[in-house]
Parts: structure tokens; sequence; C-alpha cells
């Protein structure tokens, strides 16, 4: 067998003193697959804790729960989530059963430690229990789900506080770069001149909007499923369980969570992991072209565009010295490779739902928690270690502006698209500049044309 | 050659009579790839003629243009809208040049009609030419996107036409079949009792969820480039031509389109088209999912589950007398695998962007156009040739679940789920059914069994 | 309903003359879905008329099918195959029933013709009957799939024509740029020289390892299914006809068939379908890279690389005049997208294949078809349009390497790699030559420095 | 910044103790992207080293390495090979710079390692420098790539090892129900009988195909640019360098490898692993369809197909008692889906290759050896804990048979195909069993009838 599995870290067969069962450990031995575990994701397990004691409150209000008991099963997913317990999260991130065993390590994490506050032994299970107490009016079908929602809520809300400060060093450098003429390129071809700081600025209104688009897309979760049991008709719930349930959790959790309205629909359902993954794709496009942009323009230094200088971060390479490589941009656009890749992951697991249930929803989960990591990872590392530091080559830029046969364009409006096309052809062909074939076929008087091929004024539309 | 080209289409080569010149000829010429038309999607025609006719308006405004030409492409403008030039618009939906060819082919045709609408010949340029007066204040690079996202906007209004239908028709066979009492399955596995019209209503709920995806997301189409010229700076453009331009085009097309806050941004930007073709994508794992159901649903008629009966279309087999396949829902899957694939070509189409345009915008198009047709085509077709016909088997259904297993779930809450769990463990071994072992071992009076396991009081809490 | 059914093509409601029978046009009525038919891609029609000619044979000599009609079919089929009935093949690419719609297609036009044949009316099915005796001792389970992987065969041969004039193009532009010194480039970093000839006969050897690929992966479609009837149980097949039929149709259609060792195995096998489009998509992705490095090469022209110029075919821009885009490049990089696309639609479909059959493999077919044609088509252009007339900016290319810092890698042998990086540095900083701050610094004599510093000498190992 | 990192594992900076060096170090801090590190995947480590040993043994015998020098990186390679310093490799597995830092980092391990043995202090790198000693002759550009298919063609012989264990299973269950007489089924409705052992068989020879496929598509590995240096031009390198560096590699680790024929060709070039990872997808596709199978299957154990039971692995509910989920092949599911998600990852990074090299190698390489592991592990859980204990409800797979209207198939020959709808159709609306309708209607006589309907002459032609 493989050793994905990580020998570093021991052996994790349960030991006498954990607070996870022989459920969970039946899970260890069953799902021997990705070597990920639980405990890497702790924003999951946090998610676990809040919804069983969502559901615990519940159960007591509505007189299914003991005062006592209630309250200790509360104070162990407490210390669940103050991150007391993480190691004893250990089941594998890929397993079947539709998270049941994810479930099941979190029931019983919950029952042990709630046993030993109330005063008795681990295994105690008569006076709570993983599935009569911790998991009462509840099924793996519902209670995993919500849990992944709120998880992946509070990492999307870590996700933008990492995409802010991306835009922020962007805008920055759109602010420092805006005073630096050079060209701007359509089809890899010199077209009309621009600023380095209307780039860059580009740049961070372009992930500007991916705010908007995290927020709306991660706004699909707040509708959970809670009360739906087994399949969503709510066989062993008591009525109006559903509805407190998601207003204990919009308490608790401090997110606006309300019940599915129709709670059989939403039981299967993964629409909404479907396009929060595609809006995570969506922003790893982006970042993409982006750091391919970077790149072109750093490309060089003297044989390529070389406009911008991108801070050395290591030796480029092992055989060409001096040599300073892209390696962040680099890295970020192998990121989103695996994002979109991802994406296709949760494309197959959703589409896989079967009657009223998707039993996919581990690997989904995954797929889109490692994308949410990555991809902070990512943007802090491209954003401290890369686009902070980068300077411009302000001469260069502007060089090559001059020398630009693309500023015939600016003269279309004054001599028409046909003459503007034969100067631009005769430049090209006698390596002339498209300023003194004008002058030369005496087609505009010398100030008309400073005025109009004056690089500043094809930055804006004038008057 | 390969002959993907239609030969059935018969000569395409510019006739004397043609409107289209001598540009849109030569992407005829170099472009002979799909074989797919632009006239095969009159939506993409109208969208061009509508940015026309808005840039032409605007143009006047800002008296750029004499009220003359204007007025007569205006009005070859109305009648590309009214369908009457569709044969004009031949060059290939697959193109180099990011839409340029497409660009060339609606100013030729407008430039030649509105010649003759002027009284000209076609061809005399002097008065009326497709780049100097058509194209006036505008670029392939704000024009051409601009007219696929009013194309992609009216499109979307269509599909959800058709989606507003199927999802009807679905809530119908809910109402239809809401005493169709039978088994739910998690897993495949037998689960716990629900009724064929719940089943039916989360179709209807499923895909009801999807109007306000797509719109949505078609929103994002509203903001529009046109004024950027070749790259956003708006060279050759005059101030305020962006706002008026995105203000006429609102006011004639109907759809409340504004002009981008950063059209530097906004120009090479694909995201709109990305995240939309995920709601296409998210849409599509959603009928996929239904169709698979309906298929399991609909499987036997003797070793399988029996459940339903779809409406039988043709001899299901050129072998098996007798044999009647799902074969509607399963020309549906195969859509849906296509708008995936889909999908792939505009995420690898956006990330292609480079610098200051995306010139991968004619396959992005082609592919969403495509989707969009093909669920159009497939809901439709699903509808009345399939669900509208769906008939239930109430009886089969109902014997399932009293000789069900699951059922035991019911006993739950009322004898624990370690008692519940031997219960059905010798239910299965035996054969027996639950409700006779559960008397044979004395455990509920048959009274309090009666009404735990009546199957109607499992289809939704009870207090 | 949209109109993506071409309406130029006049009605194709089933006229009076028509080969083709009921059960077509019932296809016809119920699949209106992608608007491409059968029709379009002739190697298709010939693929199924082959194999109905190859049993027909095989019934003959088993005594299934009198001499009479069977020549009949055989006629009909040879008639078929020569293109004359291709408007008589009206089915949408997209269908249900797994190909039923297609195999009754061919069944109906050649038993129409057959009696035409032998002199009856066409629907005198008594005398030759589309499923009695066309379709004699077999399935649209193994007739469909057979029939695709005959026309994958015949379609793949034509594929590599293509391509091998695409690399011998490659390979002279190779020859003829042989001498053209220029800088080579790692991470779009300078790094060592090169040949423009290296670069190109590197795109002609990198395909041309596709020939092999297309075969070897092809050369699993010889495998075929034929007397598997419906499940490949055989039933109703007589014995030693999958073998001899396997045998009639290597005869006829000069393919080494031969019958696949496990028909149940078979039957519902989507692998080499899988593993053909996996190497279209391999091709794609190569010629998708090729094509952005002639993007690259021939950017500028003079703030880009600028190393290569490519033919020019068309105004490069409505708006900037003498611009000049890589527009066929541009192109296939599309049709590269679209076959990545159509590999994932692939994916889906052979995913979803179901116990004893894949009824998924009309879009999957489709899918594969549709990606062959426009590789075959790309290539064409690719080859016709632009590489052929590719030519060298020698000048610009050697200066480039002359003044380039990454001839410092030459040294590395003889002064270390710490010393060269600190000549590397200070040359990037000071704005000098590689080849003066070694002199300066009295590293090596000015003779050493000429002969490892010549750049010829750079081009391969020397001794 | 987020967790994905495992704390558990550590403190890993640079301890006093560490073989690895700077370079490293700076890689750790750098790119702190997946949390997944090099140690991770021994294979990939022992790749690295065999590759350094073959190019140090190359050195030597080209006059370029002192013995003692070469001794001692041998003996320190082969150290690595053990797995003794397996802790010393904790680059990310995703890394910008095209694998420089993971090159690095086993030229420091190394380096250091060869200092010790040689008596001197680990840093002294004036007697072994990681760059001048052990990587002489090579750059990151062409000992990377050959290290990763190294690695690749190790892991796939131990993938085809734990495939052959699978595919035994399936075929001793093929033998042990060879008589279990069963339905077949097409498009999920009762086609023609079948034995299960025919359909363990076809999941045995179906997988069976594989090996041949991973080893042909893994022999494309064998090919290797060692002697390329930095772009394939061999620069730095001597002659003969690159030649005999494939033979020694060949010799001390087994495989053939040779030099490619055009290194320039070969350095940026990523084909190869491309179509393995079609491979490895096309392989996932097919185990993904045999879970689906057997999730239908095992269906029920009332309500669904119930011909089959898969080993009870854990409590299928934590509400629903009694209930036996299909978790094994659930899981194996899952791993296929993201196996596809890495084909798709690997696509990305392919076509991302620019001009003589590509840059995203180490993202391609973490999704292929994540996918060989995914899947082996996968396939021995499947394996163990499903497909071995499997077990069949022969009485009710006969019933169903003899319950069918599907065997008037084989009616067909003998009464025709319209007869035989009649019947079918007849026996589907009465309820009654074509044996007897066939008698009642007097078309054949009770022993023809029951010679041709004897399931067990419908399981191959007969004749």
């Amino acid at each position: 067998m493989y050793r994905l599995e990580n020998d570093l870290l021991g052996d994790l067969n349960v030991p006498e003193k954990a607070y996870y069962g022989i459920q969970t450990q039946r899970a260890i031995d069953n799902f021997h697959i990705s070597g990920v575990r639980l405990f890497q994701y702790p924003e999951f397990i946090k998610g676990l804790a809040y919804v069983k004691w969502a559901a615990a409150e519940t159960n007591f209000t509505l007189g299914l729960l003991d005062e006592k008991i209630k309250n200790a099963i509360v104070t162990a997913a407490k210390e669940v989530i103050e991150g007391k317990f993480d190691k004893e999260f250990p089941v594998d991130m890929i397993q079947g059963g539709a998270g049941t065993s994810t479930n099941m390590n979190i029931n019983e994490v919950l029952a042990n430690r709630a046993l030993e506050i109330m005063g008795y032994q681990k295994g105690e299970y008569q006076y709570c229990s993983p599935n009569d107490h911790v998991n009462l009016s509840q099924s793996t079908n519902d209670a995993y789900p919500t849990s992944i929602k709120l998880a992946a809520i509070n990492s999307n809300v870590k996700l933008i506080g990492h995409l802010k400060l991306l835009i922020a060093s962007f805008r920055k450098k759109g602010e420092e770069f805006k005073s630096v003429l050079k060209m701007g390129r359509t089809q890899l071809q010199d077209a009309v001149p621009m600023t380095l700081g209307q780039e860059f600025e580009a740049f961070a209104a372009n992930l500007e909007e991916e705010i908007e688009r995290l927020n709306q897309n991660s706004a699909l979760f707040f509708e959970i499923n809670m009360g739906a049991t087994a399949i969503g008709t709510g066989l062993n719930a008591v009525p109006g369980y559903a509805k407190l349930c998601a207003e204990n959790l919009a308490k608790i959790s401090g997110h606006p969570f309300v019940s599915a309205p129709n709670l059989i629909e939403a039981t299967p359902d993964t629409g909404s992991y479907v396009i929060y993954s595609s809006a995570l794709k969506r922003m790893a496009i982006k970042i993409s072209k982006i750091c391919n942009d970077l790149r072109l323009l750093s490309s060089g230094p003297r044989c390529g565009l070389n406009e911008i200088n991108l801070p050395p971060m290591q030796p480029g390479s092992s055989i060409m010295p001096g040599k300073v490589n892209p390696v962040i941009p680099e890295v970020m656009n192998q990121v989103c490779y695996r994002v979109i890749g991802n994406d296709l992951t949760v494309t197959m697991a959703a589409e896989a739902g079967q009657l009223q249930l998707n039993v996919m929803e581990p690997v989904l989960t995954y797929a889109i928690m490692e994308s949410m990591e990555l991809l902070a990872n990512g943007m802090d590392t491209l954003r401290m270690k890369c686009v902070d530091g980068i300077t411009a080559n302000v001469e260069h830029c502007r060089e090559m502006v001059l020398h630009s046969i693309g500023i015939v364009t600016a003269l279309n409006p004054y001599i028409g698209y046909k003459n503007s096309t034969k100067i631009a052809k005769e430049a090209l062909e006698s390596g002339k500049s498209v300023y003194n074939l004008v002058l030369e076929h005496n087609i505009l008087s010398k100030e008309q044309l400073d005025d109009i091929l004056n690089p500043e004024n094809m930055l804006a539309p004038k008057g």
C-alpha cells in the first residue's frame, strides 16, 4: 500500500484516552484513502460543533433533551469550537456513507466529552449517547451538509479578507504607476497607449468584482435542511424543530440561516456547492490571467517586454546564473489550475446525486475547502512576495510608445482609416516613425500632430 | 478537407446581390472551421444590429454623424432585427481576430443596405462606409462583446420561458401524484416513506431556483464597454459617448444597460460569461440528476423499480420486442453533458485572455449560445414528450412501502436506535415484516404500532 | 422554440419519395435537439453501410438470408457508401435510445433501396424488412458502435493526412530558419541561445509523435462486438456469426477488425472512445501550445518579441489602422479549447454507462467526430494560411542574443556558478554587456571569451 | 493565513542538523501553498536520487567529477533511496520555478550527506557543492522531469499490482456466480437473461485491458532529456553525456530509458504526462461505472434490484436502524471523480507551456501522483472491503428472469419481431407471463416453447 498517509503523524489508532469512539475507529479502518484528515480543516470541525450545539438547544426547548445533558453537550461543543479537540477528528476527508463517519466522529467526541463534564466515564453512553442524545432529531443527511455550509461561509469570509488585501496591493501599484506611459496591447500586438497605473488599477477593479460574486453565491449556503432527518420528510423530528433549529444556528453562529422551504428538495440538492465552486473557478480564471500578464510584462530582461520587475525570490535556475524567474505568479497559476480541476470534481460529484440523497458530498466538500485554502494561501503569497515589490521600467515603457506604430490610431478621426493604414504600413516597412512620415507627406501640420500624437492625450476620450 | 460544412446549404460565395462585402468574404475564406454560421444564431445578429443602432444614435446626438446617414443606418438595423437579412451573415462562429469578422459583417451589411436606402449603389462607401460611419466611435473590442451580451440576455429570457414550462409540468405531476405513497431511498437503499408527489414537487422546486440563478447571473451582462474603443482608454471616442451609448442601447433594447465604471478593466474581462456559463452548468447538473432519477424510477418493468411509466416514444429496440426505453431522459442527459463540456471550453477560453483583450471570445460565445439552445430544445422535448405523460404504478409503490424494513426508523423515538436495529436485522434475515416482529416480541401494542407505522404519518414531522 | 435547426435546409419532413421510413421520421420528430444531422458526417453514414453489408454477407453465408435479398442489400449499401443517399440520413446527432434511431435510419434506407433494386415498391417490407432482413442477427447495441468505430478509423486516417502536411510545413520552416540565431527562453525569461530553425523543427518533432499516438489508440477500435446482439450473450445470433462477421467487415473495409474476446464486456464498454478522445486532446494541447508560441514570437511589431512575421490575413482591427493580428493561430487555439471541452463531454458520457449498455454513445460519438473535423479543418487553415508564409526577422533575433545576459550561462563551466551570477547581476544593473564585463574584470582573455561566447558554439554540447 | 499546513507536523524550520540547506529553506518560506510536502511521495524522492546517481556516474566516466566525490554522492543517493532521509524533503508539492526548489532540495541533501561521508562538515561546499558537483551537467529542466518520469514508472508498476489483485477478485466472483441466472438490462430496462458470473467476469475483463493501457502509456516515460540542460541545446554538457546518462539511469533503475532524439522538443514537452493521466482517467471512468453497477445491483433490500449483497462495513445511518449502505463503492466513486478533476489540472498545466519550457510541471506532477495513490488505495479498499465479500441472492435473481417479459426476445427468430411485440405488450398489460400467452394463442407447442424459453439456452448463441 502506498504511503500517502503521512507516517510522521504517528499512530492514530484509537488510544485509550481518545474521545472519539468505535464508529470513528471503524471509519479510520475502512477509509484509508486520501490521507487528508478532517483535522486539517478546523473550520469544518467548528461547523460540525455549531450544528450540534444548535440541535441540542432546539431539542431542549422542545422538551426532548434534559437540561443537564444539553448543557454538557453545549459546553463540549464550545470546547471543540475553541480548537481543544482537533486531534480527535482523524477521519479521512474522502469517505463513503455521505458523511456518516464525520457525523459520528463529532457525535462520539461530544458525547464522551459531555459525559466527562457531567462526571461520568467516557463510554457510559446510557447517560449521553452519540446517537440518542447528540444526534437527536438529526440525521447525517441534514447535520452534515449544514455543517459544511457553515464551514464554507466562515471560510468565505476569511477568503475575502485575503482577497481584499490583494486588491489593495494592486490598487496601490496602480496609484504608484499612474504616470508610467506604456503601450497597450491587443492580441499581443501593439495597440494604443495607456499607463501602467491603468493596467494595475484594472487588475484591482477586476478582482474587486469577485467580492460581490463570492458573497452573492455564498449566501445560498444560508438555506439549510436541519429537521429533514433522513430524506426531508422530517420523520422522527417534531413539528417546529426545523424552523427553530435554523433560528438557533443563526443566533449562535451570527449568520442568517433559514430553513429551506422544501426539505425534500433541499436534502439531495448540491446546487449551492456547484455555483460557489464556480465562483471560486471564476476568481481563479481571473487571477490566472493576471499572473499570465505579470509574467508577460516582466519577460526579458533584454529579449522580452521588460516593462516591470518582479521581486527576485530565489536563484532562478540551477544552471543559468543571474536568471530571475517569476516563480510567484507561476505558483499562483498552478493553484488556479488545481482550483479549476477541483471544480470538475464538484461537477462530477454533484451530477451523481440519486433520488433522495447525494452520497458524493464528502469529495465535493473536500474539493471546495481545498480550493479555498489554496486560493487564500496563494493570494497571500502573490501579494507579499510579488505584487507589493513590483517596480516599473519607466523609461523603457515610454520609449516603446514613442517608437510604436499604434499611435497612428489617433490619426483616424483626422485623416480617415484608409490614410492611416497607409502611414502605418510605410512606417512598418521603412522603420521610420509615424510622426516623421505624417510631416514628410504634409498631411498635418507639426502643431496639429504634436497635439494629436501626444501620448498623454490618448489615455482617455477627448472633446 | 472534411465536409463539416454543410454542402446542402449551396454556394455561399459572395453573390453579386450580397449585402456583405469583401471583408466578410475574406473571413469566409479564412475561417473554414466549424461550418456553423452566424445566421444559425439570429439572436446574435439582432444583438449586433441593436448595438450599431445605438452607436449611430449616439454619434448623431454628439454631432459626429449626419442625420441622413444615421437614419439610413437605423432603418437598416431595424430590418436586420426583423430577420430580413439573416442569410447575409455567413461568417463561421469560430474565428480569429476577437470577433473582427463578425463586426465587419454587420458593418458591411448595414452600410450597403443604408446606401440603398439613401438611393446609392451598394459599395459607394464614400457616402456610408462600414468603417468610418457604421463603426464610428467603436471598435470590435467594444461592439462585439456588447452585442454578445445583448444576445445572451435575450436568449436567457427565452430560456427561462422554456424552464418555467418544464417546472410547471413537474409541479402538475407533483399535484397529480400527491397521494401515491412510495419508498424514499438514500444511497439507493430503502430509507423511509414519502409520496411520489413530494418527489415530483421537489423536482419542480429544485429547478425553480434556477430562474433566480439565471437572472442573477445574466444581470452581469448589463454592464457594457461601449466607448472603450481599442483597449478601454476610449481613444477616438468623444467624452460622454460611453455613457450616452449605454443609455441609448438601454432605451432601444429595453434592458438596463450601464457603462462599465472602468472600461480598461471591462474590455478584456470575460467574467460575466464564465459565471453565466456556470449557471447553465448548474442547471444542466440538476436536470441531468432529475433525468437519472426518472430513468431509475421507471426501470423495469419487472426487474426494476417500476414506480412510474414514461410515455413510450419509439420501439425501444431493434431486437427486443415490446421493450420501451427512456429515450427522452436519455437525450436530455446527453444535452447536459454537452453543456458541461461547453463550460470547460468557456473556462479555457476565458483563462486565455492576455493583457488588454481576450481574443478567444468567439468560441466562448459559441459555446454559451449552443448550450442555451440545446437546453431550450431539450427542456421542451423533456416536458412535452416525457414529463407531461408520466403515469404512476400506484399499487406497486404502496406494496413496496408496506413490505419494507425502512419503516422501522419510525420506531426509533419509541424503542431506541439499538432495539430498532435488532428488529430490522431479524426482518431482513427471516423475510418477516417489521410489523409482525414487533408484535411477536411484545415490544409495542397493536394500537401503538398501527399509529406509528401508518405510512401516512411518516410523511412529515408529527407532534 | 429556438432556431438552432437550420431553417435554410428547407422542409425535412418525410417526402413521398424518401427512402427512410416511419421510424426515422419518428426520430426526427422526437429529437429536435442539436440541429446537427447525421448527413453532416458522411464517414459515419459509410460506417453504417459497411456494417450492414458485412452483416448481410455473414447472414447469407450462414444460410439465414436469401442470395437475392443479400445482393440487393449489398448493392444498396455500396450506393450509400458512394454518397448517393446522404440526404436520407436526417436524424439528429444527439438522440436517446443508444443509437436506435440511427440504426433504424440505415435499416430503412437500405431496405427501401433494396426493394427498388429487386423490383418492388418501397415499403413492401414483406420482401425485405428493415428489422427482419437488414438488421438480421444484429442489435443497435452491436451494429451502432461497430459503425462508429469504422467511421472513427477512417476519419483518423484522414486526420493523420492533415497532420502530416502540417508537420511537413513546420519542418520546412525549420530547415529555412536553421541559421537564424535567436534567444531561447524559459519561464519567459531570456535563457540561452538557439536557432529559430531548432524551434520550428521542435514543433514538427513534437507533432510527429502524435501520428503514433493517434494510430496506437485508434487501433483499439479494431475490436468490435458484432454478434453481441442485445447484451453480448449473442441471443438470436447463431454460433460463428460474431467471428465471421468481423472477418467480413475486415475484408470489405480493409481494416483488421476482430471480434472482442468477451462480448458482454465489450458491449457497454466505451474505453476505446475515451482514450482516443484523450489522444485528440493531447494533440490539441500541443497545437494550442504551439499557437501560443507563434503568437508570442510574432508579438510586436515594436513592443513585443517580433522574431517572426505571420502572413497578414485581414485588416487587424476595425479601428487600429495597419494592425495585423495573428488571427489564424487564434482560431486554432479556439478549436483546441473546443476539442478539450468535447473530451469532457466524452468523459461524462462514458462514466454514465450502466449495467449492460452505455446509452450515451450518440453524444460521445458526436463529440469525437466534431473534434476530428475541427482539428482537420483547423490544421489545414493553420498550415496554408499561416505556417507556410512565416518569415523571420533575422537581424533583430541576432541582436537580442548578443545583447543578452543569458549567454553568461556558457561561462559557468569556466568560472563557476557563483562568479557567473555576479557578472550577470552587474550586467543587469549597469546595462553593460556580459562580454565587456568579463574583460573589464580580467576574468578571461579575449580569445577564450570569444570562443566561449560565440553564440554558435552554444547550440549544442561541445567537447 | 489558513491552516492547511498541518500544525501537527511540528516545526519544520531548518534545524541545525538538517541536510537540506538555504535554498530549500527559501523554497519552504516562499511556497506555503498546499501543505502537501515532497516527503509524502517517497517514490518521487527516489526518482530524484536515482537521477543524481546516474548523473554522477556519467560525469565521472566523462572525467568531469573526481572518483571520491562521485562515490560519496552515489552512496548518499543510495541512502536516500533506502528512505533514510525522507524527512529532509519538506518542499511544497506546488511550487514556482518549474521544479527548481525540488531539484535544489535533492542537490543540497546529497551534497551535505556526501560531505559527511567524505569526512567534511555539512556546508563545506568547496568540497562538494549542490550546484557545481551534484547538479553538474544538469539543469532543473532536465533532472526534474526525468525524476518525475522514473517516479511515475515505479508508481505505475505498483499501481498495476493493486489493479491485478482487484481483477482477480472480480474474476473469482465471476467463477463463483457462474450459475446464477439473472436478467440483463439495457437502458435500465429488462433486456435478456445472462448470469451474474458473466457480469462479474465482464468487470474483470474490462479492467484487465487497463494493464496494457497503463503500460503502453507509461512506456512514453522511458524517453528522457538528461543532457538538455537549460533548453535542450545541451549548453555546458559535453558531447555524449546525454546518451551515456540515459544508459546509466537504465542500468541502475532497471528501466529501458533512452535519450530523446530531439532534446529541444523534449524539454518543454508534457505529452507523456497528458496521455498517462488520460489512461488513469480512463481507468477511473471504468471503475466508477463498475461501482455504480455494484450500487445498483445491491439496491434494496426490498425496494430495489437486490441481486447482490455487499459486505456491511458500518451502521448505514445515524438514524435509520438496520440500513446498510454501499459505502465502499461510494468512496471509490469519489476517488474517481478526483482523478478526473486531476486530469483537468494536468490538461490546464500542459497547455500552459511556453516556448522552451513548461513551468507548470510541479502541479501536473502532483496531480498525477495523487491520482495514482488515490487509485491504489481505493482499489485495495474496494477489493478487500467489498468485492471479496459480495454474495448473491440466487433465488431472487432467477425469479426475476422467469417473471420477465424480456425473454420474448428469444421468440423473435421463430415468430418474427411483430408478433413478439404483440405478446410482449399483452403480457405487460395483463400481468400474465410470456410463457402462458404463447400457449394460449397456440403460437408454439409446449415442447418448442420450453426449449426456446429455457433461460440457460439464452446465454450464448445457439446453432
